[in-house]
């Protein structure tokens, strides 16, 4: 492998499942059989791994900002063509942010850097997907101690 | 959710663990976390997502081609840009094909057709990231009867 060279591996292994391997060495079963629907499909994977990458970035800058989240969820909805090739067309990313006092103003600027600046999936879909964002914060009602 | 509309959803988990949920209801564990390397990063998921996505079309269409494979294993290597946000810029398939007599010309017009018109994952890069592929073929030594 040529420096900076990242290699994945799929293997087809009968009755519609594969198992794909990333870089790193951990696998995935995956199948296409939406009736038997036993593991995802491929292509859910791209809503998937946009959601954990923006959601990495903005869960990084919150922590610098000293944000006192106490959980966090990201819904990605994508649209895809209806004909083919099925490419994806345009994702909502929303972050749902629990925590005590959250500024709404670092978590709108931490989802931008991300989409802007850091995220590794936004930046390979951005020429052919729109991605746009909204957030909600959620007051923690619960005790915390930080 | 809007008609052809797919939702994931990405729950953070702590320790750098994020719990990934497929439109279809799976559940896949995600981390950043590089040094412990307990599961795939989100981006990797990429590389995952697009061999598989072209290994089911090329499956489908070598089976339609009546063609006797026996083992069926994809390579894909991707390049990402030096600086953030860490993009793929190109990407390579290698798709080894086990079996008996297969058909050079079946197999590249397989992945040719898949990368053009039938891929998800390809036609959602391929604005940003240079798709291209290579083929080995295998004769398969052991008995077969189909």
């Amino acid at each position: 492998m040529m420096p900076g060279e990242h290699k994945a591996e799929v293997y087809y292994a009968g009755d519609d499942f594969y198992v794909a391997l990333s870089p790193s060495g951990h696998a995935i079963t995956l199948e296409t059989d939406m009736t038997r629907n036993n593991a995802p499909t491929p292509v859910e994977l791209l809503l998937m791994a946009l959601g954990a990458c923006t959601g990495v970035d903005v869960t990084s800058i919150m922590k610098k900002k000293r944000q006192r989240v106490t959980g966090y969820r990201i819904e990605v909805r994508g649209q895809r063509r209806d004909i083919e090739p099925r490419a994806f067309t345009n994702t909502k990313i929303n972050h749902i942010v629990r925590g005590h006092g959250i500024s709404e103003n670092a978590l709108q600027r931490a989802i931008e850097l991300s989409l802007a600046k850091y995220c590794s999936v936004a930046a390979t879909f951005r020429p052919a997907v729109e991605i746009t964002y909204s957030y909600d914060i959620i007051e923690e009602k619960t005790a915390f101690t930080s």
